[in-house]
């Protein structure tokens, strides 16, 4: 197990060592140790490495100037210039909520970025400002279109975040699909099949294999197949591609660049980098503050007295398991997998610090 | 079958002779004949009965003020005063579009109004204006979340409309659950099951009986099952919910009025009314006009190009069906049932006009 403080360091240490500013290194640990103690470990200390290894292949800016090219009284276009995504994305939410305290809603599009950990992280900075938050990003494409065998999307996810007065926030942060691709990954290691409808092989039959993206099948969209409304979860995670990339000017779709270095730079380019999406409304741009958030502590309320399914103990408010994993994990540690922390031993070598 | 003009002229005197203005009346039949044009019958005329008996009932306001209640440079919070959905709904959208117009953006909460018909619809009057349509709304609960067997949420749309240059558009208008309520009537009106993953019996077991509704079962989220993600479609049904009713002060989840008046008026309010959440976003507040609809056309013919599974003829872009029956039910007339036709004749002699 790790405490909180000794992976914040490292992380900071290790983007540090790769050219990056104090500010921005610091803005990088956070959402890795965001990620890990919200739970959301595929998007933490595991990533690193990617990372570092874009940075070492020269295809990741660590000293860049995140602008905005374009703007209106509730809108921003801003250009990442390569940043890791953290940096652009961070920068990009901080423009939102400005815009929104003068027009009452702010939305900005950001092109030219990379990777930037778990979207929840940038919906949640609205909180304190009394907005909601929203964050939408494309990603390097493993999901097929319904009725296709092309992978032309990525797990494209979407996040929401609402401030409530003395029940802790919604928090929504999922992925597009039926599962995070870290699950499969995990099924993979395991040796274990997974359930049916999460991915299809590369003639587009069904398939409980995890490795089958390996030979040319793609994932699924969120609803799995026809019937159960997958053509729904195609027009999420087309939603999400079309705002992140389209109102940006970042590459949509099948031409998001890859966010690790083993694969190659794409050969065809349609915009800059990947693309995300942003978004923070006042909520006293529509009611006053105390009275939304009241009325959400009484939305809250109602779903959580819900009555539970034969079998189950509760019934969840979007948020809950991460919140509940955020206290235990700050409390207990972080426990890394042994082939995670070799990787971290190794980079740390290679930059002259320690990981022990 | 019957020709466009024939349905609109009839509909609009239905709608004038219970007391709506001749303004609001062309509006009401606009949306039903989009409804039955684009394929979306379930929402078309078979619903004018609903209107009718809720009207009979003096469940709803056919001379309505619409008024913004609230606003800020980019938002506005709208009372339908109790009207027909579409009158409230079509002049919230017009709210949204000329705020967009100055802000960039322009988004309004509407509540105290009733069912909308189809939320593409609204999503699509941005088109016109080179701006983005967004359209959600909250409908009377008839979805478990996850984990639960209460009926909490309605099938609660998501419609976003995004303009291209040479292509139609890309128009998605879906529910948050597998299937539309109204595929459930037609299975339980031909005796038929429906597939595991869109209902649940009153314990929470999976059920194939479309008519378990009636014996306390409830509609699945998109997912279906928590594996494959119906917490995800949970989490969209509420956000859909909240942006409706927490931002506007309409009714929530379970207090949602019913749309029908042959279930009673519920005994909690928490708000006013249902309530709908629309935006307009101009294209050029993030890139210049041409330059993003070109993009979208270049995001169309990519995804066009994907290629289709074993036995599938070609991928579709979201909207395509819709389109294609529009161009057909124009040309070849609408079908109605029998049933429908019966209820028709019936309201029409109440009313002292014809439908033959």
């Amino acid at each position: 197990m790790y405490q909180y403080n000794y992976l914040f360091d490292f992380t900071k240490n290790v983007f540090l060592k790769m050219g990056c500013s104090e500010h921005d290194s610091t803005i990088i640990a956070d959402v890795f140790l965001v990620a890990e103690l919200r739970g959301h470990s595929s998007h933490g200390m595991i990533r690193i490495k990617d990372y570092y290894e874009l940075w070492k292949s020269r295809r990741i800016n660590t000293d860049p100037q995140v602008t905005i090219v374009h703007e209106s009284p509730s809108t921003a276009v801003v250009d990442g210039d390569n940043a890791v995504g953290m940096v652009a994305a961070r920068r990009s939410m901080e423009i939102a909520i400005e815009k929104a305290k003068n027009a009452g809603t702010g939305w900005v599009a950001t092109r030219n970025s990379n990777h930037f950990g778990i979207a929840g992280y940038y919906s949640m900075m609205a909180l304190e400002h009394d907005m909601v938050g929203i964050c939408l990003t494309n990603a390097n494409p493993l999901v097929a279109p319904t009725f296709s065998i092309s992978r032309m999307m990525g797990t494209n996810p979407i996040a929401v975040a609402i401030p409530a007065m003395k029940h802790p926030p919604f928090v929504a942060d999922f992925a597009t699909t039926p599962v995070a691709r870290g699950k499969l990954a995990v099924a993979e290691k395991k040796g274990k099949k997974v359930p049916f409808g999460f991915v299809q092989d590369k003639n587009g039959e069904p398939s409980d294999d995890p490795t089958i993206l390996k030979s040319g099948g793609s994932m699924l969209t969120l609803g799995g197949d026809r019937v159960h409304g997958s053509h729904k979860g195609y027009c999420l995670s087309a939603i999400v591609d079309i705002f992140s990339a389209v109102f940006s000017g970042a590459n949509f779709g099948p031409f998001v660049p890859p966010s690790v270095a083993y694969l190659p730079v794409l050969d065809k380019k349609v915009g800059e980098g990947t693309g995300h999406f942003f978004g923070a409304m006042r909520i006293d741009a529509f009611q006053p503050a105390n009275e939304f958030k009241s009325k959400m502590d009484e939305w809250i309320e109602t779903f959580r007295s819900a009555k539970p399914a034969k079998g189950q103990e509760r019934v969840l408010i979007p948020g809950d398991p991460e919140r509940e994993a955020e206290v235990r994990n700050m409390r207990d540690g972080i426990k890394l997998l042994p082939a995670i922390k070799d990787d971290l031993v190794e980079i740390a070598k290679e930059l002259g610090i320690e990981f022990i």
